[in-house]
């Protein structure tokens, strides 16, 4: 099989012009099939402030109500997505930006939940990889935007790291699929203060264990749950590890790899 | 020669939910391969004025500067883009939004003036026929926003007539091109207050004896010239005409046919 990297580019970096571009830079060196999921960052709560969109909140989460939708769509699709593939072509790496709907890369539902209307927000059904193997077959790196589509014109907000999970997984019966994790922290450490703490191995035994001595600190819980669901489903490995560092999670030289 | 369909809908057609959506649904059930070119409308401008960007003006057109360039990337490229795709997918018609940057679509330089600075401002060198070939032999519609790029990083506001032609232009080459401009007349007329008074089918001699006898108002030369220099460079046909009679466009039954 050949290889596949789907790389998700954490919110700080998108925030970072500096870092962005670095982080670009070198996801255009990446040799072979490639896939670039991004979030959003700060910009679209900016937006909200500036166009006077209050943005509701329940139990910490935000609602994506119509207006929310509106600018997120307009954010994350428009000025983010169009911004870093313009930026991939400049470094020689041909890119296409895609949502859910382009093509109905990826379908989704509205969230039902019992008590809280979350709006606009969608959960993945499912991914189109017959398109995304046509385009990764013609040498174009792809960039996914958070906005996935219900089919019957709706478009959603939905969690990047979802996506970026989602479509490693599907893509895993095609290809060898490595999905990295890029965010602020070197990977998951044993100490959450020391970058050098870094676990480079991580087993879902060694997972087990380290839960029970509670060296896990609470917001990588959900994150590493995922990581071992994706491996379950076909993934042939998860790196976690610093955005700034990219071409060393890929090479193996820095970052968490949660394997089977 | 396969039969090509690139349909642009003027931005009147954008700024009214339900034109948009009997447009759209008209194009969806439009047969075979299809490419739509949307302009921006009055969002882009509504957008800047609610966020306190002034718009600047040199001798009636629109300067795009850093921030401008920002909201109509968000404006074109995110909001009415996604939004028409995931409609046509709502309609059945499976389609990918794209701007000049993705996968290299239309590559153009930033406009060089004597004496204006327009800004961030493209002009069209190259159409990439391959991507689009590739994406149309799947039975994907294609939806350019009027945005392009430099392949040096700069994304560039583009005039979607200008898009619309250079794609036909480049895609008769490949296939048997139809270029239909929608907008809010009838077509050409004799009467510029008269619906009924269209032209039904406009040589280039006829032009002529019509612009002689000064029957062709102002606004239309331009429009007129660029349909005819699509023609000469491989265009089979050009329609002009009213965006709510896009299948009678199509069928031929309504607006001005341009031809040799």
């Amino acid at each position: 099989m050949e290889k596949l990297y789907v790389i998700k580019i954490g919110g700080n970096i998108i925030d970072d012009e500096q870092k962005l571009a670095a982080s670009l830079k070198d996801f255009a060196t990446v040799k072979g099939q490639k896939v670039l999921v991004h979030g959003g960052g700060k910009l679209a709560t900016k937006m909200a402030a500036q166009l006077g969109i209050e943005q509701q909140m329940v139990d910490g989460r935000r609602i994506t109500d119509a207006e929310t939708l509106k600018i997120v769509t307009m954010v994350y699709a428009g000025l983010i997505n169009k911004n870093i593939v313009a930026q991939l072509q400049a470094n020689g790496c041909n890119a296409i930006g895609l949502t859910g709907a382009d093509g109905n890369a990826i379908k989704a539902h509205k969230r039902s939940h019992a008590t809280i209307d979350y709006g606009f927000v969608g959960d993945v059904d499912t991914v189109n990889t017959s398109l995304l193997q046509s385009l990764l077959a013609q040498q174009i790196a792809i960039v996914l935007a958070p906005i996935t589509h219900d089919a019957n014109g709706l478009l959603l907000n939905t969690n990047a790291d979802t996506i970026a999970q989602e479509t490693a997984k599907a893509l895993s019966s095609i290809y060898d699929v490595e999905l990295i994790y890029s965010f602020e922290k070197a990977g998951v450490l044993l100490d959450v203060n020391d970058d050098d703490s870094v676990v480079s191995t991580l087993t879902r035994a060694y997972y087990q264990e380290l839960k029970e001595q509670q060296l896990i600190f609470a917001g990588m819980i959900p994150k590493l749950d995922n990581a071992f669901a994706a491996i379950n489903s076909g993934v042939s490995k998860v790196i976690i590890g610093k955005a700034e560092l990219l071409q060393q999670l890929i090479n193996g030289e820095s970052g968490t790899a949660i394997v089977h």
